[in-house]
């Protein structure tokens, strides 16, 4: 991989590599276009967190609010993106006891009923029982403090994410 | 319509209606969502300009280039958004002759190496001969107010989607 080629994209191509580093929100990756060239994958990175850290206490809740629920309605129906799709069964939630998979739903509604965004967690770097625990205690969390570990989530799973398109992109 | 029914949505719902009021833009929505209730449709409109208004230049930027081109390949391709293509129908797009398709693509090319981002205008409010008139003017403008007039056009659009969506629902 190479930082030239990716300062080398036009929109279009950008848009189409990174438009899912943070999920289904395709705005990031066009404000971060605006910061061309970058130096290398970190200087992209920082400038992918730079700008959601800039959004307003309801900007990042909007983030939250686009990622989808673990073992939720859309990983049921298969409607996830490609990418949660992989994170999500990388965790092993694609083995869930059926009693397991009530658990992390019930919990998944009464975060959402406390906070007012999904649970959000790095898949790829948990598994399904330490994400059952761990959403077990979140849930009893402050929402100020929630919304920090949540954005906290956010860009592990984005940097996880730009690692992947690196690789991927290398191999080309 | 009312108010109440916007207000007693839930977020999947919230999101369903509003996620384009500011095209391709689902982040916005998410984000207002915060804000509720709204008093009024006017306060709803009111929290989506206050929203994009807090964005960093990047990110304004970053909301023109989630517009497609007027008459432009996803226009051509039959791939706009449902809204985007009502818009530039309305406009009279759908019935350039091949030397205005031409005339506007080599404007459109000329406006986005100059800014970075496409123009942007309501359509609705405009007709094709105005449009390509105002592209002809709007390319020779200084980058930061070509950035104003976009962001202008950006609320004159969102303000029309909405209007569409409080007069649809209000049929239900």
């Amino acid at each position: 991989m190479d930082i030239q080629y990716v300062n080398s994209m036009n929109y279009e191509k950008f848009s189409y590599v990174f438009g899912n580093v943070i999920e289904k929100c395709p705005l990031v990756a066009a404000a971060v276009w605006s910061k061309r060239p970058f130096k290398d994958i970190l200087d992209l990175e920082n400038n992918i967190e730079e700008f959601i850290d800039s959004l307003p206490q309801s900007g990042k809740e909007g983030i939250l609010r686009c990622h989808p629920d673990l073992a939720g309605k859309d990983f049921l129906s298969g409607s996830l993106t490609v990418e949660s799709q992989g994170e999500q069964r990388s965790a092993g939630l694609t083995t869930l006891t059926p009693g397991q998979v009530s658990q992390l739903q019930q919990l998944n509604t009464s975060y959402r009923d406390r906070f007012h965004f999904p649970f959000v967690v790095c898949a790829r770097k948990s598994d399904k029982d330490t994400i059952i625990q761990q959403l077990s205690l979140r849930v009893h969390n402050p929402p100020e403090q929630e919304l920090l570990i949540g954005m906290e989530e956010v860009k592990k799973i984005c940097h996880l994410r730009l690692l992947d398109i690196f690789d991927q992109v290398s191999r080309l």
